[in-house]
């Protein structure tokens, strides 16, 4: 039985587990990256790990979520993450040099490679060929560190694509037509791997497009094969060396199979609020618009910038309109200011930005109140424009330049004909701001700048004995982990300082909390179902960490901040009868006694209620490696441990 | 007894009073122009009025502070003033078509005639030879529906420049040395107007930057003759025709002559914390720098963007600087993206900014923590961007540039060979983001976008004949606008929100004040001296009106808020006899009687304390026109009741 393009490479990287699917598998990371919203967290936990040298093959700290800089704390983190990476073998690109992950296509990524991001749109880097997922700040972290990384064996997807787009119908089209069949849930546990006849009428951007915009299926990652045009995109990179063919065998094995004719589409949008909320621009034809945003990690390469300056080109756009445009990386921008397009850009009255995230992560441009807002970006989530009321629309940037002009959603199939826009024969490279890191031996000369808002990683200790404490917090069902630490504006720039961070914890629920477990010094949260649902922040683990917090126990856990307790350090529990959740009260006395050695030896926990005397049977449901990252308290303990060895 | 260029154009403008030092006078104004941040105050205002058509020659609203857009309010803003100024006869610069001043200048600024903008920089057009004041918003109003504009005389300062500028050495060093000989007070009550032969060395752009910052002297204004090169350089913005000689008399008599040799001039820096503490670059040499800013209002032009590209191209940004360049218009941004040098800006490594005032005001681009900040800005104030503890250093482009490459302070005559840099036979011209207004005869049909953070002007009634109410708040000495009215992030979002600026009325001094006051429904102030003083926002008058405060009796007050206070209709009273300020306690129910027959025949008014039963001797100081506009109900009501006439 042959091979998948994910499994090949899989099979590659595969330090530990079994490729069965559905199993924990360990996974080698040949490139890391991280961009600075998460970033700040990710180095201080590299830095808590003690590791001198990144183990990986290259790994790129990037600036580009917080460039506007709104007060001291973001330049600060800019310079701690250059001074980290400099000093630990982290290639370090600097603010204004892009957006991570069309830099990363640019500039570093390596078809049949291994990638992880603090970012869930690492998976651009599939449309180069490489097994590229978004993770969480420690799991970079400790990739970094040498460490593996690991994912359930996913299920494979294969989407095949015959015939050729049409003109003015492009890859953002083929990515939301995606999204209409599958949905934003169809991707999860799943490899969704792009093939057929059709991949060879695709550029390596037009492939980037599809795979980062995957992330919104919630797929593990999203893959193209790496073939001759994937060749001449390297080599107009001046990366020829870095080629290498990927391509599934004839005979692999998909577990789902779904046919697009890339002839058949037509331009489309994601209406508010999802991804996957699919109409044709030809239904929302004539509606009005007020906004337009082009750019972000999705669509801002050369050959889209350049779709859109010819469309542009000696035009106006419409007054009732603002159009933001911001290339995304210093290579577009400079190639457009060299060949005339930006001046095209320009000159049709377009307002350009930095070459960052942007918009995209609601960080300026917020459209007016109830404004409609067309985006090349990937999410259309209620609320992540800054502007609540406001109706976001996800297209292609030849709709988004079409409708820039009229005023309203306007088809681009009606714009006659296409130019033909080649592919450069040779990119502009000029690496200037990328600064390397120094060597090894020259470590020791530089000085970390750590800005006053820049505390250090929560430390951790092996798991105790016996715990005994207070319930410092009793909380319901579905405690989300925008309940436990709530994210926004006022809290955002804070990222890198737990101990002020802390201050929120549970601010939603009950705002004495983090006073009432830093007065007690330790304790034990209750919950309920589903508790730690929505995003994978780890800070929603981090912070209780801090604030003392030794055990969750609950009814059931949400799976992503189950995983984050345990890097943490911190023990879950489920109750072993869901109604003892109501015998225990917010202030009991508990215990949990001979807690090691019961983890250590697969026995039943019992917790003990002091104040009530009662005695509650508790589940400790963990696979073999979450047992030693908790005994040892923490993933970050754990891997010191293991590169100790 | 000749006059000097700047009594020349008040003689043609004058309209009331003499044209006596220290006087009140009235002026006729043929343009004006508002930014945003105070644009929408300023239109409120003038839809207040119930003008239907500006009667100036040009009246112009720029977009170019809050274009961050960190909410719905900033583009809700923008909607407000494009469909105001397009229904009632103002041309509307479009976010990204630049600063205002820089705008201004390049396509409608005309010599010899008069401006006021609701912005303290407008002197800048006093480079091209018109007499251009930054007012109040309800001013520049005043002045939309026809009305005169009022400012006191002002003394004649004459500054003669000889010689020619050294290479390296520029317009920013010549108005740095201006600030070191008078200092940030030496320009009050002041026009100061260059002349000599070394004016003729100076490009239009040039004299701006000087003019420009001229508002740093608290000068009234600033200008420059008009000559041959201010025709040449309406003659390349295609405006030949606006050209006309302006000069002074060869008898002109100045107060005050001041000689500076422009060979003789080094570059400067204004030191951290005032525009006027000056050092030269010489001086400072060698000190390391963490971040440059080159942009803004007074170092924008086409000339500046030039220098600077020369000095980075085929060069690298030091890598511990961050260099972020803001072009000040969209025609030197477009001009620049034609001729390859933003281009070379980019290869540099310089962070490409919207054209707008971005971190000069503070939006955005915060330095680092302790950071030093080179800014070829004109405001160091503490705190002003963003980050308290920064130290910000205002210099030249060009010491700006060669410092972003050296990481130090670099005095840029070392640079070598200055290469000549002609200025433009013609500038790019291309309005597409100036919207005209409609004809009059179709403003009906322009419907009023107005968000819903946009609430009504306060409106007013006459004065009353007699003002019972109680002292809600009595504060101290030296209250300032900032006490009185705060600013700062949270708060300026809400600048067209009278209502909810109103929960934050003297929050500093007391956090009930506010809700004392609604729930009064009327209302005293008691202050000590110096009232009032600081920045001259007129919102620290608009709120106490809203909140129901009908008088305010201190021991004295700042001018500008005074003025504010009478524009608004709140009666401004000074105690007689000092020593009276203790015997008025908050709380006490106060009467003033006749106030309206005292105040139109000149008498004396008594304040009768009924807690105490004391009477109390308070001064009305007024001009004959202050005390028409305090009878109207403010200066609104006594402009449509003027404009009735």
């Amino acid at each position: 039985m042959g091979y998948t393009i994910a499994e090949k490479i899989i099979k590659a990287h595969l330090v530990d587990g079994e490729m069965v699917k559905g199993q924990e598998i360990g996974l080698k990371i040949d490139q890391t990256l991280t961009q600075d919203a998460t970033g700040t967290m990710a180095y201080l936990e590299f830095e808590a790990m003690g590791v001198k040298r990144v183990k990986t093959e290259k790994s790129v700290a990037y600036i580009d979520h917080n460039t506007l800089q709104s007060g001291f704390e973001n330049a600060d983190d800019h310079r701690f993450i250059g001074s980290v990476a400099k000093k630990h073998g982290i290639y370090f690109s600097r603010p204004g040099n892009g957006i991570c992950h069309q830099v990363q296509l640019e500039r570093f990524a390596v078809p049949g490679k291994t990638l992880i991001g603090s970012d869930s749109h690492t998976p651009t880097a599939g449309g180069i060929g490489m097994f590229a997922c978004g993770a969480g700040g420690l799991d970079v972290a400790v990739a970094m560190g040498g460490g593996a990384y690991y994912i359930t064996m996913p299920q494979m997807v294969r989407i095949n694509l015959t015939g050729k787009l049409n003109p003015w119908v492009s890859a953002k089209d083929v990515i939301l037509e995606v999204l209409r069949i599958l949905s934003v849930k169809g991707g999860v546990g799943k490899v969704i791997e792009y093939g057929g006849e059709g991949v060879k009428t695709l550029s390596v951007p037009e492939r980037a497009t599809i795979t980062n915009m995957g992330a919104e299926l919630g797929a593990t990652t999203s893959i193209f094969p790496s073939d001759e045009i994937t060749r001449e995109f390297l080599k107009a990179q001046g990366r020829e060396q870095d080629w290498s063919e990927v391509k599934p065998d004839a005979d692999a094995v998909y577990d789902e199979t779904y046919d697009i004719d890339l002839s058949a589409l037509k331009p489309l949008a994601a209406c508010p609020h999802s991804p996957d909320n699919i109409k044709s621009i030809e239904e929302l034809s004539g509606q009005k618009v007020d906004q337009v945003c082009i750019g972000s990690c999705t669509n801002s390469s050369y050959l889209d910038m350049m779709k859109v300056a010819h469309i542009l080109k000696g035009k106006k756009v419409h007054p009732d309109v603002s159009l933001a445009i911001a290339p995304g990386s210093k290579q577009v921008l400079n190639m457009l200011a060299l060949n005339g397009a930006l001046a095209d850009l320009i000159g049709a009255g377009a307002r350009i930005l930095e070459s960052a995230c942007g918009p995209c992560i609601g960080m300026g441009q917020s459209p007016n109140s109830k404004g409609i807002s067309l985006r090349t970006f990937n999410r259309n989530f209620e609320g992540r424009s800054g502007t609540k009321d406001a109706g976001v629309y996800l297209v292609s940037p030849e709709t988004a330049a079409a409708s820039a002009l009229t005023g309203v959603f306007t088809d681009p199939t009606t714009l006659g004909e296409m130019p033909t826009i080649p592919m450069p024969e040779a990119f502009l490279i000029n690496d200037n701001m990328v600064e390397p890191p120094v060597d090894e031996k020259d470590m020791d000369s530089v000085v970390i700048l750590r800005g006053p808002n820049i505390k250090p990683f929560p430390t951790t200790t092996p798991l105790d004995e016996t715990i005994a404490c207070d319930v410092i917090l009793k909380v319901g069902d579905n405690i989300t982990t925008d309940h436990i630490m709530p994210a926004g504006a006022k809290i955002l720039p804070y990222r890198s300082n737990i101990p002020h961070l802390s201050q929120y914890c549970f601010a939603v629920c009950d705002e004495t909390f983090p006073e009432r477990a830093k007065a007690a010094g330790k304790g034990i949260i209750i919950g309920g179902s589903n508790y730690g649902q929505g995003s994978s922040r780890e800070h929603a683990a981090l912070v209780p960490l801090y604030l003392g917090i030794k055990a969750v126990v609950v009814k059931s856990f949400a799976r992503i901040h189950k995983q984050n307790l345990i890097n943490a350090g911190i023990l879950p529990l489920t109750f072993a009868n869901e109604a003892d959740y109501d015998a225990v009260s917010q202030g009991d006395a508990l215990e949990l006694k001979d807690v090691r050695k019961s983890i250590e030896n697969g026995e039943d926990i019992v917790l003990t209620d002091k104040t009530t005397g009662k005695e509650i049977p508790v589940i400790c449901d963990l696979s073999g490696r979450a047992k030693d990252i908790l005994l040892a308290g923490g993933l970050l303990n754990y891997t010191k441990e293991q590169s100790e060895k």
